[in-house]
């Protein structure tokens, strides 16, 4: 049998108890006749605790040593898991990213992924190792300094390997069962997806699902591999995200004859409370006035997501642009903006950060006409009322009141027919990074 | 002017204040026009937290896995200490053994420092920055794995970083004022020693004293590297560790005509508490029974210190040998002797760990006749046994009761005039690793 990758993130791995019965499920793969090469990242709360350090000695630390600093965190963990492995009687050798041979750019804190080399990887594991990898971390290609991923690291580093290693999977460990069709906090109901397509798992990523890091499941699309979201504390089989194609395949395995399980035409319900809305009233209708204010907020770094653009008024010649951003960008672009107030000669800037965005995910939404209207009438008939829409062939994305996020998601689920009969998901959390 | 080391220990680097403080200590000295190069240990405890994780998870941790764990703590007081530095406004690098080239062999736990090519470190140096160097910490020659130099493996990183940089001193920075004519705690009216040669260090640190590191010395020695040990809580100058030579030349510095200070004829007394006596009673005295006894103990890698084979009774034919070893390694030495009872066919094995050892350091006991003598004397007159007795050209070394030892050592103290007029030592700790 070919290589398992592994990835287990700092809630699988929080406690020398967490880190051995980690341990007896990578023997227990072993055994089963894998080789297997498992991706980990800090303990529990290292890196917060590290960053709290980092901020004690220096507001405003430089990224290079801040980088050096959170690898660290890594570094403990993967050389604990594999003294417990080896307690267990399988060998097993930890390796940094830099050993790993995961090449980057030098953007230290959110640096790329250029190159594996994964040389001593395949090494180790052709002696019959297990091989642990530090995730989160590599080493820049022209400096040869250590740099960080970012958030979402370790799922990256996990799907990078598993490419480079040519494996036949990559299981991700997190402390839900798998992907479900809405936040069970807010939809108890809410059912494990069994497979769902890279692309709508990116919607899903890229408009608050949290289980999975958009770039991670970028990397696995164009990789064309497998990833096998499971939880650590059970062994049930979790969602599998696959390419449209392979993801037929699956549904039509069986007697050959008819689907095994219908595809179906909407995989969820995503939620994002992360972003704030910004309208700039009284632009004047110009050409170009929309694009300097879109140019300059890109200059400044800042990604916009969803913008809508009022119809001008023919009386004043003025309109209204509004935009949602991350939250935490918020402060920047309205000080940017505020520069421009004169050059533009807009009337005046509102912030609102009161706002959530929910997003209805599916790939039968190409081929079913009608679900944005139905869509829109379950939110309304919950009583919310809709800001902003922005669509994707397989997405539509609404922003409404933060406070009727929950109310607007759960009627979503309920008028596609997502609910299970039962409740399946006990816990749920973000996969760490 | 030239490339100043700094070495800062665990407990100099303790905190996030006391980082602070080291950091200001280090721009200090790069503002005076040094180019400055430091080594530090891991920040306080944090060793030791890591060596009960890795217990926590494996009785018996792998030495490789080891390694990579406890590496991650000098990772964790660079970056910060890196942090702090450049938040006074002067930039800093921080760097692994391995980036700064401490080539070592694949002993884990102690290996051994083979080559240092410190290419990154000149580099940075050279472009005003200040290196940042783990401690402790390098790689292995032949498989490129983390390695740990052992116990005193930073000040040993630091005098051979700075021999490879061809520096002008290697500053050790510990939490006592220099190396002291005697433990303060047991003689408070011990003198700082205001230099002193690597032969009597080297003795010194053999027989008890903790502030420096035998390899360290010797290092030290065979590369002529001065070494100035001083507190990292003061300014004052500390003790400078350097050849006899250059002793001599400080000491006639001056006007020319007479020394400026007299070279004492004694340097100081140091005492172990770290030692027992195992006594072989009865052993047939024939050509090579010794010689099988010890050789046994060779092979299990124990190390002898003292030995003491008394003049056998013309009536038996049977003698007793007694020596001297690390408690630690007591239980395998009389596990290993017990073996040979029927083939040597000794009577009786006798094992005391209740002795410690009493020394006496001074190259001046080449050409001072009546040295031991005094020592013995002073040593009876305070009701003191003397047990065993070793000597080497510019040491004395007597093993007594260990209830006994301070009595010892302020009695020898006193009757070779090394007596301050006032209590100089505040506080006094080994120096860490």
């Amino acid at each position: 049998m070919g290589i398992v990758v592994q990835k287990y993130g700092g809630s699988s791995v929080s406690d020398a108890a967490s880190i051995k019965r980690v341990a007896q499920r990578i023997v227990a793969t072993k055994k089963a006749g894998h080789d297997v090469v498992v991706v980990v990242s800090a303990m529990g709360d290292t890196t917060d605790e590290l960053l709290d350090l980092a901020h004690d000695v220096s507001p405003l630390p430089d990224g290079r040593e801040l980088d050096m600093l959170l690898t660290a965190g890594e570094r403990i963990s993967m050389a604990l898991l594999a003294m417990a492995i080896g307690n267990l009687g399988q060998q097993a050798q930890s390796f940094t990213g830099s050993q790993a041979g995961v090449i980057t750019d030098s953007e230290h804190g959110k640096a790329k992924i250029i190159d594996v080399s994964p040389g001593r990887i395949t090494k180790a594991v052709g002696e019959g190792a297990v091989a642990i990898v530090a995730g989160f971390q590599g080493v820049s290609q022209d400096s040869k300094d250590i740099t960080t991923l970012g958030r979402g690291g370790s799922d990256t580093t996990a799907v990078a390997l598993a490419a480079a290693l040519e494996a036949d999977v990559c299981e991700i460990y997190t402390d839900v069962d798998g992907i479900f069709t809405a936040d069970p906090r807010i939809v108890p109901t809410a059912r494990r997806i069994p497979v769902i397509s890279y692309e709508e798992t990116l919607e899903m990523a890229a408009n608050g699902a949290k289980i999975l890091h958009l770039r991670c499941v970028e990397y696995a699309r164009r990789n064309n591999m497998p990833i096998h979201v499971r939880s650590s504390f059970s062994s049930k089989v979790g969602t599998w995200v696959v390419s449209a194609e392979r993801m037929s395949e699956i549904l039509n395995e069986g007697d050959g004859e008819a689907p095994v399980m219908e595809q179906a035409i909407i995989s969820g319900v995503a939620h994002d409370r992360s972003e704030a809305k910004i309208t700039v009233v009284g632009v004047p209708d110009k050409v170009g006035e929309a694009a300097r204010i879109f140019e300059t907020l890109a200059d400044a770094q800042i990604n916009l997501d969803m913008i809508v653009q009022n119809v001008s008024a023919a009386a004043t010649g003025l309109t209204d642009i509004s935009f949602t951003l991350p939250r935490a960008d918020g402060q920047t672009a309205m000080t940017t903006l505020a520069r421009l107030k004169d050059e533009v000669g807009y009337a005046q800037l509102q912030y609102d950060d009161g706002v959530g965005k929910i997003s209805l995910v599916g790939a039968g939404m190409r081929t079913n006409p009608g679900i944005s209207a139905k869509f829109f009438k379950a939110i309304a008939d919950a009583g919310v009322n809709i800001e902003m829409i922005s669509t994707s062939e397989i997405r539509i994305s609404v922003v409404v009141n933060e406070q009727q996020i929950d109310d607007a998601v759960s009627a979503a689920h309920r008028a596609f027919d997502l609910d299970s009969d039962e409740v399946e998901a006990v816990v749920y959390g973000g996969s760490g990074r």
